[in-house]
């Protein structure tokens, strides 16, 4: 893409109304815009980093077997008065009137819309289990919205749920979407924590929050230092093997937040506690027959009789990522993107546009890359050289090459490695290589 | 996929609330369900074919220049009232309070959303031409919902919006949509016809409405003939060259509806002339400075002159096309699905579970596609033949391979190409190289 023609409007100030860093990066990146108090718009950068965190998300709930399906927006309250849920809601529930009165919402969750769609078509234990999963915008009606994208008002979420014959079988599922979770957030670079969690008002017996580490999260987590560098996206993990066990080497281990730390327990690990800050990216949940029973989604068993069925529900907070990840990855000059997640893999700086030469090597380099596949975003505007590499740290790709006449003369271009700020120079052709790898 | 695990609740009777043959089928095959009137979840086999839709309208707008964005589905009703459209839009706006009290809405389009946020950033004709598309659930509130996807109230489109400096220029992009357009529909396999038509709320000066030809169509076209077997899809378009011999190719001919017919227009054409019933879905507009002045979009010429940019907007009924599609293409059984839109290439019925070599084959070749890249639907069900039968043919893929133990003693199996109903029997292996194909 180049820059010349990209709608990627940065700003160099600070934005007044941003409170913290990622909401400050993205407006300055031009990755969103807010469109009202919580409301944003994804801009073309913006968007493409939201497309890899869903796509992350999506491939790793159809790892496990967990089926896409698309729910509306807009609800009938009806289905939550249902569940009882309709009133206990309080004001954070958008409540909207049609032109024929009939109260409707703006889901903040969708419990009861899915348990409806499994009720209305499941007759037996050989339906289950089964595990579902959306990625759709919800409203919660934020008294004060900020924070950008990590408390808005519209929101992109992923949400599944999952249905199975007895407590033991949801207990499987739930120990899916466990060991699911951790893999999606390793993909992202990020390193989560998982940890018991109330279960709020979805109910539920059994519950898991997690919280990714980030310098400027929301929370301060303790934990045992062993969460810090575990690793399982590499391992070949077969889902429906028995994963306790994996789950268990989780949870057996300390990790609070808050008021749910023990100070007796916190002294007693020594040397193996961490303290660290976090910000909650999901929570997932086990609540039994809480929906099921309401409205009536029941299936018979292998002898005959009708039982309501066991659910779950588990979510994560798609553009809310977008904003945690930059929490956990960034530095002064700007945003520093995985690489899993970056809208670009790539920046090229042509450093003299009015060199013929220059041009030439950038435009021959920049089209190659396309050809190949590998689109890397372009700076080929007529700006300063300072500007132009402020910009690039600023967007955060993971690469930077960087083309100028007098390397050209002796044969060689600049990389740069966002992360760590490593440079080297190199010839054309491997820098090209490096960046295809 | 599995059929035994997948979430298709199929009917075998047709649904008394469905009136026209696709929201029939789309229910009968277990795309979407009902949510409230007008209002559909997207099951997981109906998703596969929206995506699809979807895919192929971002390819064809990204082939433009045109760049995604993603607007949210609310909006400040302030924004609105600075075009004057909020007291304009009648009850088909869904107009919500939020706690504060703030009017806001569900926005129906997008015109004052998009040129607000060109506005904040651009400021010269360097950054333009611009093109910014979203594909993005709407809102409008049908007094009386039905038919279907085809007319449902929450519903997703695709809207694009131009910017241009000049009317000369915005006619160039018009005219890249415009072709974009055909390209677009052709690409799912259906014949678009574009006509003249009404700018209606949206106002402006040049617009065009793409009606697909489906013998169930809500409206009777009248056209010259040779609209019925062009393509545009096949050749190689450079959209920065002169597009208006190919936009006059097409607006030359004679094309109408409803009360645009020409009877001595049409008298001439005699032979030339044929009628059909045709489907809108696509409406492109240019329309000035309509939002581009209230909302105060400028940028300065190359003179320095403070100019209004010139706009126009592009739509393309997303989630209607998935109904309009079956509109064009299906028989008494179900579904055709067009290649390019199909949920999955192939089929593979399994006519024997009981027969240890028939699932044994079975098994395999759908591992094989799938290692392979092809995810194909596997009947794997304990059911009638019959049923698995009506089934496939109910859900509509391109081909469908049939396995049974007889066939495998003597070294075949057959194929069926469903919308043809041609059959043929061949082994194993050229069936499957056939469907990789």
């Amino acid at each position: 893409m180049r820059l010349s023609q990209y709608f990627l409007p940065t700003l160099k100030e600070n934005p007044a109304e941003a409170e913290i860093v990622s909401h400050r990066l993205m407006l300055r990146a031009g990755m969103i815009r807010q469109s009202s108090a919580g409301i944003y718009s994804w801009l073309p950068m913006g968007l493409r980093v939201l497309r890899n965190i869903e796509q992350i998300v999506r491939e790793e709930q159809n790892a496990i077997g967990c089926q896409e399906i698309l729910m509306p927006t807009i609800q009938p309250a009806d289905l939550w008065r249902e569940s009882g849920r309709y009133d206990d809601y309080g004001p954070e529930m958008l409540r909207i009137k049609d032109r024929h009165e009939r109260d409707m919402l703006y889901g903040p969750t969708n419990e009861e819309q899915i348990t409806e769609i499994f009720a209305a078509s499941a007759r037996s234990y050989r339906d289950l289990p089964k595990l579902m999963y959306h990625i759709q915008w919800k409203f919660r009606d934020e008294v004060r919205p900020r924070f950008g994208v990590m408390r808005g008002r519209e929101f992109m979420m992923k949400d599944a749920y999952s249905f199975d014959l007895d407590a033991e079988s949801a207990r499987l599922s739930y120990n899916k979407m466990f060991v699911s979770y951790l893999r999606t957030y390793e993909r992202m670079g990020l390193t989560a924590i998982p940890m018991a969690a109330d279960t709020g008002p979805i109910g539920g017996d059994m519950s898991h929050e997690f919280l990714i580490l980030a310098d400027t999260g929301e929370s301060e987590i303790a934990c045992h230092k062993d969460f810090l560098d575990r690793n399982l996206s590499d391992t070949d993990i077969d889902f429906e093997s028995d994963l306790q066990p994996i789950v268990d080497s989780y949870t057996s281990q300390y990790a609070a937040t808050d008021e749910k730390r023990e100070a007796d327990v916190e002294a007693a690990l020594g040397d193996d506690l961490v303290t660290a800050r976090g910000i909650e990216v999901g929570h997932i949940f086990y609540f039994g027959t809480k929906y099921s029973k309401p409205l009536g989604a029941r299936v018979t068993d292998a002898d005959g009789q009708e039982v309501h069925v066991e659910m779950g529900s588990y979510g994560i907070g798609v553009s809310r990522l977008a904003g945690a990840i930059i929490e956990a990855s960034h530095d002064d000059d700007g945003i520093i993107w995985p690489d899993n997640i970056a809208p670009f893999k790539a920046g090229l700086i042509n450093l003299k546009t009015s060199d013929a030469a220059c041009n030439a090597a950038c435009d021959g380099a920049y089209n190659d890359l396309r050809e190949k596949g590998e689109e890397i975003l372009y700076d080929d505007r007529e700006a300063r050289t300072g500007a132009k590499f402020a910009d690039m740290d600023l967007i955060g790709v993971p690469w930077q090459l960087i083309i100028g006449p007098r390397g050209l003369k002796s044969g060689v271009v600049e990389m740069k490695h966002r992360a760590s700020g490593e440079r080297q120079e190199l010839s054309l052709e491997s820098a090209l290589t490096q960046i295809l790898v």
